[in-house]
């Protein structure tokens, strides 16, 4: 597959059109880890939004697709109104699918959103916000820069 | 005070300074939030760790230093052997002790290491691992770029 080098300067432009785009309010930020931890980093910056956690998912080894995906260190949201989910891509959507409903079923009195960079059409759902859709291998800076 | 603005090259840098320093295993990856998010993300990938989790403090009101450090989202590591804590900048080092001593209360079972980018010398306490002295304020790229 072809791949793309995305560097930190595009992935700036990127969160710049992306916080164009978000118009919903929320009051915490929840990255889905790995992929969206510095994205959620910088809008908390952006947003000066303290409550910015981390949510985990293991649905790749390595490069390679799992069958099942394992969804863990679920925080607690039960004080938060609305939450803004955000991931680096929405690729086939299970990552995003069962985070969500791991999410809707112990924190059903709470709203969520979610923003992505890159999002795939083949994807079995689609984020409220993405910026890009993906049509090649994405290396991310922060998995190839260190 | 003089400010130094960090850019992501320069981060990039010091985080491969980093990884020749550290020299202890570990399992799971702490960034205190938000501060730590993206060098957490970046060394999770480094170091093939998926258990990149956070932990939040607030201890600033933007640039105003808050009488008391307030620690949420502590995540649970009952089943984790060793911790590498990770924050941008061991400034005072209040954030760093109320979290030591919030996790070492929780986890006593655990082993928590600490590496930073930045430490200031008057700090009350010492990271294991850093790579600069903090002399001026650090406009980080993640708090001023978006």
């Amino acid at each position: 597959m072809k791949k793309h080098y995305y560097a930190y300067g595009e992935f700036l432009e990127d969160l710049k059109i992306l916080v164009q785009k978000i118009d919903r309010p929320f009051d915490t930020i929840l990255p889905i880890a790995r992929g969206g931890l510095t994205m959620g980093h910088m809008l908390g910056e952006h947003y000066n939004i303290r409550k910015v956690y981390a949510i985990n998912s293991i649905g790749y080894d390595d490069t390679t697709k799992l069958d099942k995906v394992w969804i863990f260190n679920v925080p607690d949201l039960s004080s938060a109104k609305s939450v803004l989910i955000v991931d680096d891509i929405v690729d086939s959507g299970d990552t995003l699918m069962e985070v969500l409903d791991t999410l809707h079923e112990r924190f059903p009195q709470v709203t969520f959103f979610v923003a992505s960079i890159f999002y795939k059409s083949s994807a079995k759902i689609k984020p409220d916000w993405y910026v890009k859709e993906a049509t090649e291998w994405i290396d991310f800076f922060w998995s190839v820069d260190l």
